[in-house]
């Protein structure tokens, strides 16, 4: 009802066509209460029960909430007649067509499925910019030369050992014993039916290469640097690589009263002494390289009891591949001095690298001009997260737009993006499609 | 049956005193054999299944384990005449009447609950050659003047949030909400009771201040120093004051691939400062101080997320209560400058004082005078662990003698004792008996 009326009101745009729309500066915008509604609406799902949108959102990908989510993105596509379809690896892709001949879809959306304990930006805005964007088109009479078509990425978020599911099996990363792996007593195989995949036709979900004209997302930045900058509009550079350790301190557990301080082989003093040094791998070299390490367990773990073994991991993340490799070589290097120095034994395993990706020159150009034409002010810089994008690029040209995430703040309930960036960025991401859809290809 | 036979065959010595016994330099040494024997029968109880003796033990105290041990010694002590009975703190209490008029009793005993995944000597040396002591004096037709009292304290290992527990009780030092407590979804007055304690009649375990002549226990020394010094026995000086304190750094959780390093407030990276200051405060004076980071817990814990907050206990102990003071005191110091410099917030929380005890010089003279009648050579120590004789000490002469640990290891299924030193510990335990039966009153 309300879209049929939004679309009798801008019926005189009906016959202008896209690049005329562009070219002429006077493409259409997004219904900014609108996606907010949306955000609002998707929001519910894995909300913590007594809470409000402000207290965040538990839709983990294959829970409950992220299959009540998905229904209401199946829904919210059918009224816009994108006739969407759950592919074997569980991602929703809708398509509308365009005016072209022979021309490859421009594919662009993002994700619904949260962390745990996570906020209703990550991957919302996107995936919700997306429909509003189509919405938007629609209304507005545009239709482009090449077909457009959403995508909604199936469990992005880590989940089973590794993240970016979905956008991996349309490049056919399926990693080792992927349908064996067992998270809340649930096989990952079992959890992918839930949403309508199937393992064992997830080869189906591949897609070609070369198969589409264009990948876009938008997303939040998830880090603080728009913010603190006070730009609205982040061009994405690039996604970083990522290397992941699996680190091992073994000494020796002993009574802590007992033992004295020259007889110790403390696996916690060394481990300390690890990490101060991966911060100081990382601080070590301009560039915005980051080392972190986030988990770390201590056994027996008892007040009295001398720490005997120490488990952590060591994460560094960079634009470069070559910085990152080089990192972790420094980190190996340390641990053997950090292991002699302490009488500890300190193994250092690579468990993962997710591989970065460059955005595409010609999209990184086309979203400053769509920004620029929006009198929105940009700046280029990394994604130090991960995202499907990064799969995408493996297959064709690339492109991501930021929105400032307000404090940095991110998989967190406090993430927050202001009202005006959300529905700017899905300025941008219409206009950026528009540019694009004025070449046949990107060289 | 077995005693029986062993009695006659020591008809002989039926009339010697004790004095007589000890001052000639004769006294009956232990059966080193049926020492052994009762450490290997109590050593079933709580030994993992599958597993043989030198896989240590799990009698954690109130546990079926432990319950069944406690059923063995108090079939033990019936056979010995000891008349056993268990007071409201579940203390197992023997006795057995001496030749003087209205002198104090001997108390000597250990304990015979275990940690998790604990070792075969912590506790069990002492218990057993408790009993061991007796059936030798029957045996030879030995009879102090002082009666004897063998005492199997409850629940000496933490459990509960707090050791000694036993002990404790027969100080009356009762902690807050100590019958609250719950463990494993059980509360600790329960679990009390299933040992035959009663928590509303604990008052009743509370010994009067110079109700006995001397406590001795013998223990193992669960440090490495006999074992490295080639030292059969210790002359315990006393047990360490041990300060506990619960520390939290609080950092602020954000995505580790989007948030520079420059603007990060780790709390791993502050608390690993910490760990390495605590083992610098520590070592920075001479004396045998030791302070030791046993437990840290990272949150929210995942690779990918810089963390948070870092809860950790620290633990200083030392013999002298005011090193132990002023270590805490430096550490709080430290805290709030590493807190200043990575932008964190420490907070050092006191938990626990547990406060020493010297050794009584009288009972070090005679522990010494009994390991030299038997040629055994002798070394004065401090005790880094803490042991029920330090809540003794509040009541009247206590005195500990040690025995090696092989490599120091305790706590542990690989914590080990000498056979020998072990019968020779229990010979110098029954020779300190007889040296102090000697004295109306311990100045």
């Amino acid at each position: 009802m309300r879209r049929r009326s939004f679309i009798a009101a801008v019926a005189g745009l009906a016959a202008s066509r896209s690049e005329r729309a562009s070219s002429a500066g006077v493409a259409p915008r997004v219904n900014a209460d609108r996606l907010w509604r949306r955000l609002e609406q998707l929001s519910v799902f894995g909300r913590p029960a007594g809470g409000s949108f402000a207290d965040g959102v538990s839709r983990t990908a294959f829970s409950d909430a992220d299959v009540a989510g998905r229904e209401y993105v199946l829904g919210e596509m059918r009224a816009l007649d994108l006739a969407p379809r759950v592919d074997a690896a569980g991602n929703i892709l809708g398509r509308s067509e365009g005016s072209g001949n022979g021309l490859f879809p421009i594919l662009f959306g993002s994700h619904i499925d949260s962390v745990r304990n996570g906020g209703n930006f990550d991957g919302d805005v996107g995936s919700m910019a997306a429909l509003e964007v189509v919405a938007t088109l629609e209304e507005s009479g545009v239709r482009t030369r090449h077909p457009l078509e959403v995508v909604i990425w199936a469990a992005e978020e880590s989940n089973f050992g590794s993240g970016l599911h979905g956008s991996r099996m349309a490049v056919g990363q399926i990693e080792p014993g992927e349908w064996e792996r067992v998270e809340d007593g649930v096989r990952k195989g079992d959890a992918l039916r839930r949403i309508g995949g199937d393992p064992e036709r997830v080869a189906e979900a591949r897609r070609a290469s070369g198969s589409f004209h264009a990948y876009l997302e938008l997303h939040i930045e998830q880090g603080g640097t728009l913010d603190r900058a006070g730009v609205p509009i982040g061009v994405v550079e690039g996604i970083v690589t990522i290397d992941d350790y699996d680190v091992t301190v073994r000494g020796f557990a002993n009574h802590a009263g007992t033992t004295p301080m020259d007889a110790r082989r403390d696996a916690l003093v060394a481990a300390s002494q690890l990490v101060l040094a991966v911060r100081e791998i990382a601080t070590g070299e301009t560039g915005k390289q980051v080392g972190t390490v986030g988990r770390l367990a201590v056994s027996p773990g008892a007040p009295n009891v001398v720490p005997g073994e120490v488990r952590l991991t060591v994460e560094f993340r960079d634009l470069a591949e070559t910085t990152v490799t080089r990192l972790g070589e420094t980190l190996k290097r340390r641990a053997a001095e950090i292991a002699r120095q302490t009488a500890t034994e300190i193994e250092v395993q690579a468990s993962s690298r997710h591989r970065g990706a460059r955005a595409h020159p010609t999209i990184q150009s086309a979203i400053e001009t769509a920004a620029t034409r929006r009198a929105l002010r940009h700046m280029r810089l990394p994604s130090g997260a991960g995202h499907d994008a990064q799969m995408m690029a493996q297959l064709g040209p690339m492109g991501m737009i930021f929105v400032p995430s307000l404090g940095g703040i991110s998989h967190s309930p406090r993430e927050l993006s202001r009202f005006a960036d959300c529905a700017q960025g899905a300025d941008v991401l219409l206009g950026t499609i528009l540019e694009l859809d004025g070449l046949d290809r990107i060289g």
